[in-house]
């Protein structure tokens, strides 16, 4: 089935086909958009929807839609939020939530969203800090110069101005950037519509298409208790796009493999897939009995349980397009292709060898990937209490460092949002932690297996699940306070501290730090050397017609709003109002909320709910607004199809689809069912 | 890792390698073996052996080991058994049992054994009776003739001999033979240790070596109310067999996959396999989660979650072979050099296009997949109260039909078989069953989809949860007086029976009918030609160098005792009694029983306990006695090496091993822990 848009690969197999890439906004491809959809992009374009984007660092993109600071976002983005607010007396998730006034906003402690001020390219002050290092040092030496670099770039704004930089690393090691960040910690919510029409069709339409999903919510950005002022903004066109018309994409694409070698496709086909995926599965099986057992259990477990979903889905048809015959030879010929032009040229014969390079490495990451899965990436250590603890004692060792020597995501550029993510008050449910901690040592003691010394040491007189039980039971973790006073307290606070789960944490941590530094140094450091040498070897070849996989910072997508052929089947781009009734069977995650039964007579049958578009997407890109050519909005991206899951590994034209919600459902349900009046009247609308 | 050994295969892609093989015993390659073990298997030593090995139709093997029907197989193969004879407040399964005398043996009510007496070949009558009939025409016609040789076969002896023939298709389709059993249907439990000793190490030490197991057990074959008189039983050589020895493995490896086109290895690895990985390792976790809800609940879940988990371990690292691009390479080439092959002889050319044959049918098979195997296979539809429904159905339609009309599992001489699996009073539990039958409806909606029409109507007013529970709550199966008035009342009881199980398998049994239809006629038909046409260009190219895939049918399988090399590592063949006590941690699944550790003086800790050969064995061989050149028992298979789990696709001479319990340790442990002075005499025991 997927042989043919393969082959299409495999022929022109360093070139982007039509509608094709995550390109970057200092290296969009304005000349090829031009001739192929007859729209100018220009520079002032750029800037502009740059600034009226957003990143929700939680995971998701969204739009700023007012003057105040109002942000457009998936309902689906801010899950976490809705949990974090709700209770057992009262399930802002489950019923939704509208803020009639600006006081009654409420904040989501743990989030926080950036806006993308500038693009600063670093690559020859990294390149002149390594210098002629090689292998591991060259890795360390390099990592000290991006972390110098943040920090000073962190410094250069005033304290009190919400800056910070991030240092990027695009093509795997072929350029170096520092993205500066306005930053908003202070994030609060303003609507939410019902989980039951928020995830409407629920993890079996979840990636389908027809869809009928109202997708959305409102966030505002607040700065120093006040809105905050964000001129750059999207008018939202109430018509929306008509079918093949352009549209643009902004957004923070989370992560795609589009560039690896075979090596590496094949340790993600062999090993590190399928592994993610059992687990995940046998999670997911935990979970569903789990929220069996009561009402309560239903509700705290909705969220993990869809992260869970989502992820499965996505990664098993990765896991497909991977396996593909077709896919396997089709990138077998593109490194073999790319080999042979570089073998042809003097300048980059000499790299040739980075694909062996790779693959040595690869092979050293076989052998140590289970403890570096479940030790130090903690598939063993699941649940939010153990996430924290672990965080805590390595941030009082990594903060007492001088920050070049830190492991990266301790840099003193991240304290600031780790420290949100420690403090938040965000509640932690006994039950669930005891379900996560305990699933994560079983798995660890099947991966490691019972003779290793770790596993020993841990479970010598308890199983799993006493062992859960007893953490889970003494820790005081779960008080926002005792995490602060260990937080401010620092490495004598973890030091001196009897909480079980510090002290299992401080255990771990010395296995943990031993699998990741030789990660770093035997698998790391080769493959972004060698990665190194491949992305300049395909801008040699290729020069500006790729672009970097994706790494959770601001792209731009194109395309055209377009369905596919299914089969036989043309599968039209658009779905409407009258559609979502049709499906609605009563019984979740069919069934409608009360609120849009009532408002039934009210509403535009005729209206377009949701609608498919050629944009080139992934997980991350979810609350992305889709912009026409004058760069008004006319979707909110919240899914793709069936096909756009093999997306982590190639782009297919032909049936890769980004899926959105239409402004005029948006509209019509604020006006229709919710009453949303003084939110309506924020907004910009044209027709 | 596997690159090297697929190779080996790829340079002599036709011939097996040394103690590669599962052989009927009609086609034993004596004179191979003669000059790779010096050993003479003679037709006398053949006939000896095979008389005296049993299939345990629940899907393992064993061997008599006393005149009078005492069978030693492994524990694991009557784990369902001691969980029928278990009861909450009397855990059999937990506590072990012996009987003392032959009247304490507890009947296995729906367990039954068959000796194979005669195996006839009637490929030249198949032949005839399709003549000249092609596709579907030529599938129904082939059924027909297999079904009327199968019973005018049982019919041909005495009603009251116990016997009856069964037909065999082997090389998917090259040759057919008529085996002729003599069958018990009264099975008796005699002897099983403690599931602690029994399946000491569980899921973490399964398919793992050096391993510490005494999986065995003993059962009684008992005819009209006596023992069954069994003149062919195997001696016990108590020394077992040195390193390097040769030995024997005569035993029912239930399927392998090894003959399979390329159009089905892709079909395996991007679609069947990993979507039962994924359902199993769901299901793996409700049932952890369930098993931690209450110490009942734990035990009635511990078989199946055995079941679940020896095969998600057995067949990830299946599709991990599957997924290697080594054996992707040599599967190809292989099928490539037979193809070319083919086309050299004219008398062969014409049968070459039998491999796009396959391809085509598997690419129908993809789009048919997934209803076949959610409706008509019951992936959506499960649990032991709805199995029987289902089969009290679909009986009850096909026992009124002709013999040669009937579908294959219901042909007259599978008839008495399926009577007992009905009748049989076995417990069934109503959380269990609830658990198992959401399950199956909760996949069902997701793999259908929400627009099919059978999701809509089973699903029209009820969740997967709802529904389950008004099944098992309403209905009356798990009574077997019930059951057996459906089974005798037939086609009229079952139109009658308002059962709501029984209306629901009335309703689910037309479309599964449908998908059933289709796949016989639009995929097996068409892959059972090409495989004839396959089989006998096999055999033009190699001759009998080739053996059949595996088909739960007796085979023999040969090699040597030894360890392998891992890595840099020497892993030693045998292990012993003072290992397994070094292992033991006192928490499940490395607790030993309280007998074992009141023994632990009495037994001689240097007496082997396990050990490995180079036999190719796969599931279905578990309970095989490994014999020595004279026949002798030397050990009792129970598990493979890691490396044996590749074995569905290719045998991997190097490192592939089966895994056995010694005799020492079987002999110590009923002298020494189990007192069971009786059961020992009754073995012939050699030094």
């Amino acid at each position: 089935m997927r042989l043919l848009p393969v082959l299409g690969l495999l022929l022109a197999p360093l070139a982007a086909t039509a509608a094709e890439g995550m390109w970057t906004f200092d290296n969009f491809p304005a000349a090829r958009v031009r001739q192929e959809l007859g729209v100018d992009v220009t520079p002032a374009w750029l800037e502009r929807v740059r600034l009226a984007t957003v990143r929700i660092e939680g995971g998701c993109s969204g739009s700023f839609v007012s003057p105040d600071g109002l942000i457009l976002t998936n309902h689906h983005c801010v899950v976490e939020c809705l949990r974090e607010l709700s209770t057992p007396d009262d399930d802002i998730s489950a019923r939704g939530f509208l803020a009639r006034r600006r006081g009654d906003e409420r904040r989501c402690e743990s989030e926080q969203v950036s806006v993308l001020t500038r693009i600063e390219d670093v690559t020859a002050r990294v390149r002149e800090a390594v210098g002629d290092a090689a292998g591991a040092a060259a890795n360390t030496r390099r990592k000290a110069a991006l972390a110098s670099l943040e920090q000073a770039c962190t410094g250069s704004y005033p304290a009190d101005d919400a800056r910070t930089c991030e240092a990027v690393t695009l093509y795997g090691g072929g350029q170096y950037f520092l993205h500066h960040y306005r930053r908003y910690d202070d994030v609060r919510l303003v609507f939410a519509p019902e989980y039951a029409i928020g995830f409407f069709g629920g993890d079996p339409d979840n990636f389908n298409f027809p869809r009928y999903s109202l997708d959305v919510a409102f966030l505002r950005a607040w700065h120093k208790g006040r809105p905050a002022r964000t001129p750059q903004f999207h008018r939202i066109r109430a018509g929306g796009a008509g079918a093949g018309e352009a549209v643009f994409v902004p957004g923070h694409p989370g992560s795609t493999d589009r560039l690896r070698t075979q090596a590496e496709l094949d340790f993600l086909r062999t090993v590190a897939e399928p592994r993610w995926l059992l687990r995940a599965s046998e999670l997911r099986g935990r979970y569903a009995r789990f929220g069996d057992e009561s009402a309560e259990n239903l509700r705290i477990v909705t969220e993990p349980r869809f992260y869970v979903e989502n992820g499965i889905k996505a990664r098993r048809l990765g896991l497909e397009t991977l396996s593909d015959r077709g896919f396997i030879a089709a990138t077998a010929d593109r490194e073999a292709s790319l080999k042979a032009a570089m073998l042809a040229d003097p300048a980059l014969a000499p790299s040739a060898g980075a694909f062996d390079a790779v693959a040595r490495a690869v092979a050293v990451q076989r052998t140590i990937d289970v403890p570096y899965t479940y030790v130090e990436r903690g598939a063993g250590f699941q649940g939010e209490l153990m996430a924290w603890a672990r965080t805590l004692v390595r941030a009082a060792a990594e903060r007492d460092k001088p920050n070049a020597e830190r492991l990266r995501e301790y840099s003193e550029a991240r304290i600031p949002g780790l420290a949100q993510y420690v403090l938040a008050p965000a509640p932690t449910y006994p039950a669930l932690e005891q379900l996560r901690l305990q699933f994560g040592l079983e798995k660890l003691q099947e991966a490691l297996g019972q003779d290793d010394p770790l596993v020993r040491r841990l479970l010598a007189a308890d199983s799993p699940r006493s062992l859960a039980e007893r953490l889970v039971a003494g820790t005081r973790l779960a008080d926002p306070a005792v995490r602060r006073e260990l937080w401010e307290g620092g490495a004598a606070a973890v030091a001196a501290s009897t909480d079980p789960l510090i002290v299992l944490a401080r255990e771990v941590d010395v296995d943990a730090r031993h699998w990741r530094r030789r990660y770093e140094d035997e698998v790391e450091s080769v493959i972004s050397a060698a990665s190194e040498q491949l992305a300049a070897a395909r801008f040699a070849v290729s020069g500006t017609t790729t672009y970097p996989d994706a790494t959770f910072t601001l792209r731009l997508a194109y395309g055209t709003v377009a369905g596919w052929r299914e089969g036989e089947t043309d599968v039209e781009p658009f779905t409407d109002i009258d559609g979502l009734f049709r499906r609605a069977t009563g019984s979740p995650p069919f069934a409608l909320p009360p609120s849009w039964l009532a408002a039934r007579d009210r509403l535009p049958g005729a209206a377009r709910l949701n609608f498919a578009s050629t944009a080139d997407i992934i997980g991350g890109n979810s609350g992305s607004g889709v912009l026409d050519a004058e760069g008004r909005l006319v979707g909110i991206i919240f899914d793709g199809n069936i096909h756009s899951l093999g997306g982590d590994y190639w782009f297919d034209a032909d049936r890769n689809r980004a899926v959105a919600v239409h402004p005029a459902a948006l509209l019509a349900a604020l006006e229709k069912v919710y009453g949303a009046r003084k939110l309506r009247r924020e907004l910009t609308v044209e027709p």
